[in-house]
């Protein structure tokens, strides 16, 4: 059944892939039901808050009427940063499902982990790695087109600096 | 300069206690102008990430349509949490001023310190303890109105059951 969400939670994170956004998606899910959802939106938005985790979770909290995510698992396709995780502590949730480790900012087990941290007021189960390759490939390739964009323009503008700027 | 921009975060948090919600207020300053201002709205909202300081950092990226708050400085009343503390760390914020330390939850410095992380991307200056003791007695004091009514409920409950009901 992990599985299953995460797929969704990818679907998610598709749609910030669209948009030029770094392709992370998250999901939150009440008995069988999705109550939130969410995609990158750092750079539409221009807020450095709109992460994945935090849309799902503020939408979760607009469904429920309640700032306590109880009962619920949130699946993301990354890792959660300080920021998520500290989100995920504030509402309580008792589970979190996530896709492939963030080496720089991974804050559920890599860098730290602040989801199981004695001296807070509220600890999370974890569950790693589901549909990890899947979730760590969508980042790569995303990356890698990135790079390929930026060594293309590089090319064009040794070749003819004019033209690269059109 | 520091107790000028901290009596305004103050103001916020005032602002949040006339709401019913925990006095804690936050202000965003870029070149001695305010860019963003938040008081805590968690009760409210229903929504878990509804702290001073992510409504503040919010607005002051909205403000500058950009998710980089570079050159500012965030004032708040009380040691940020994890999140919150992520939430600065994503957001690039220099320096950090806050009034009185959270023993339960505070990240500057007090449980750990994640806005001086070196394994993060970003580190922040932080200055604690400005106005200190008015933004910590704001607090006691709101806690203290707290205990006194549940109190008085408790008594009336004991006196007359139906009457407390009321």
């Amino acid at each position: 059944m992990d599985e299953y969400w995460m797929h969704i939670a990818m679907e998610e994170a598709l749609a910030a892939q669209k948009l030029g956004e770094v392709p992370i998606g998250a999901v939150i899910v009440q008995d069988g039901i999705i109550i939130g959802r969410g995609h990158n939106l750092r750079e539409t938005t221009h807020n450095p808050a709109a992460h994945a985790e935090m849309i799902a979770i503020e939408e979760a909290s607009r469904t429920l009427q309640a700032w306590r995510l109880l009962n619920c698992t949130l699946y993301v396709t990354l890792e959660p940063c300080p920021m998520c995780a500290g989100a995920i502590v504030q509402s309580r949730i008792p589970r979190v499902v996530f896709g492939t480790r963030d080496p720089k900012a991974g804050c559920a087990g890599t860098l730290m982990n602040l989801l199981q941290e004695p001296r807070f007021n509220h600890q999370t189960e974890v569950t790693a790695g589901i549909l990890q390759e899947e979730c760590s490939e969508l980042l790569s390739a995303f990356f890698r087109r990135i790079r390929n964009q930026k060594a293309v323009l590089k090319q064009k503008q040794r070749q003819s600096p004019e033209a690269a700027e059109e």
